[in-house]
């Protein structure tokens, strides 16, 4: 297997910089992909090992683009999520006054996390979307725009100046990142990880999303984030991506997905991997009373013996 | 109150064309706006009777830019939707053969529309996003581009021709409108309605998006959309937006509200309007045994001869 890692490009973005958190990227070659779509089938083709890639956003939500390529096409997992705390500087060429600035540039996904901080301080400059913050970053160096939305790490790469660095409108802007493979045995459980799923409802009738959520509630696992996707069949037609707590080799969590395959027309497995929001295990409440591994292999092993009637 | 919509412009879009099947517009002026942020602002501030604009895509789902409108600021509310087709024209200046298409552009929600066409039938054009389709025509119609997506009737606005139509990846491709504004008292139930609501949970347990839920599946209420929009709090942290069936003078409806109200940390009532998807309540299924007002009145009435013993 080759080993390399495709990432969302292009080089010095908010994807590169999370990436590079990773140990194991250390020995690995890392290829910029220019969308989420061609990062991913480099995986499904087998031209790189993992690919590295947004998918949720402390602003924006969940992002699409990586969450119906989840969905859709040939299963991939995912092994791995980074959290990354996103600030934009504003990078101009060296000598550049605010008061000089009349167009700036970022990836539209940027605009939410600025947008005050421009009506704030520079009301009447234009925006003009770019295909990523290094790209702004490089129409900037190329004299196009005056100014770019971009990490404050990209200045270095494109000879330009940090004007103002921390922008962020919303305290605690995060992005999560997940690397993802084709289908293998998941890691071991850490004791602090989380496991994604998609599914399908079989039919559509009142409560019918309350009784898949049913499965993971009577196991005491809670959600962290579900995120609906149209299964394109129409307005009201949706698929449920879901994040929750646990490891599928948990009792709770395997308990639960046997639960959603017998009552939902299909349920994809994304993987279950170490949870980015907590440092270890010990930070991590423990199962609720009657859901520990404990618990269902005693309760198991009592209906066993009822049904010898050895009780 | 002055008699003017305003619409997520600019004009010779999809939004346009929906709003004018609306029959009220004959009598209203249509003013275009460069945001749905503005469109909304010009009815907060008093400018506007109402706002167009889009809210959820068969493609995309919930369009999360008016998503998160409705959910934050001064409370709007919703009083009509539109349902509308989307299917594509490629538009270029007059004589502008196929092979002569080197770039295209469209506002970037119709890329995944087009996507598939355009690896068929233009594999190595360049995509070039435009701050709307009819923008993109007009930027064709000046020479900057060879080629747009747009509706096909806004070839004629500009001057272009349309090369090929009918381009949609996905069958059934729609857009879903609303009109927005003012809270005032809804208007009266035709039989086949539709109630949106924001949910803010109280806390974060395992279950508790599960017994919101419930409140809808224990009176039979069906939903018809359930998207979750970040709070700003931090990733992990979710609101949800929920369509469901009813209007809120339904007692199923207005008990539901009741219950949520009581278990959430804070419930913003967007409105309950008559529904795109049917022609007439005759379409709509009954309520479930026991969920219809007769049942609610007659099982109220039960319940206070109780406390007067007289059962």
């Amino acid at each position: 297997m080759p080993a390399s890692y495709a990432y969302l490009g292009p080089e010095g973005t908010f994807t590169e910089v999370a990436l590079r958190t990773l140990p194991e990227t250390a020995t690995r070659q890392l290829i910029p992909y220019v969308s989420v779509q061609s990062a991913l089938d480099a995986v499904r083709g087998g031209e790189a090992e993992a690919a590295f890639v947004p998918i949720e956003n402390s602003v924006e939500g969940g992002i699409t683009t990586t969450l119906d390529e989840l969905v859709a096409g040939t299963p991939l997992m995912i092994y791995r999520e980074v959290l990354l705390s996103i600030t934009f500087a504003l990078l101009v060429r060296p000598g550049t006054e605010l008061s000089a600035i009349k167009t700036v540039s970022a990836h539209p996904a940027a605009q939410p996390q600025v947008r005050n901080w421009l009506k704030a301080n520079l009301p009447e400059a234009l925006w003009e979307s770019a295909a990523s913050n290094a790209d702004a970053a490089r129409l900037v160096q190329e004299g196009r725009y005056d100014a770019a939305f971009a990490g404050e790490f990209a200045a270095a790469r494109y000879g330009l100046t940090a004007l103002e660095t921390g922008i962020h409108d919303a305290e605690n802007a995060q992005t999560r990142f997940v690397l993802v493979g084709r289908p293998a045995r998941p890691a071991a459980p850490t004791g602090a990880d989380k496991t994604s799923v998609v599914l399908w409802q079989r039919d559509d009738h009142p409560g019918g999303l309350r009784d898949l959520l049913g499965e993971f509630a009577t196991r005491g696992i809670n959600l962290m984030l579900l995120q609906s996707r149209p299964t394109g069949a129409g307005i009201g037609n949706y698929c449920f991506c879901i994040d929750a707590e646990g490891h599928i080799s948990d009792r709770r969590v395997a308990d639960t997905l046997t639960g959603l395959k017998r009552i939902c027309r299909d349920v994809r497995f994304l993987g279950s991997y170490p949870r980015a929001d907590v440092v270890s295990a010990a930070d991590v409440p423990a199962p609720l009373p009657g859901t520990s591994d404990e618990a269902f292999m005693s309760a198991a092993d009592w209906v066993a013996r009822c049904q010898d009637g050895r009780f």
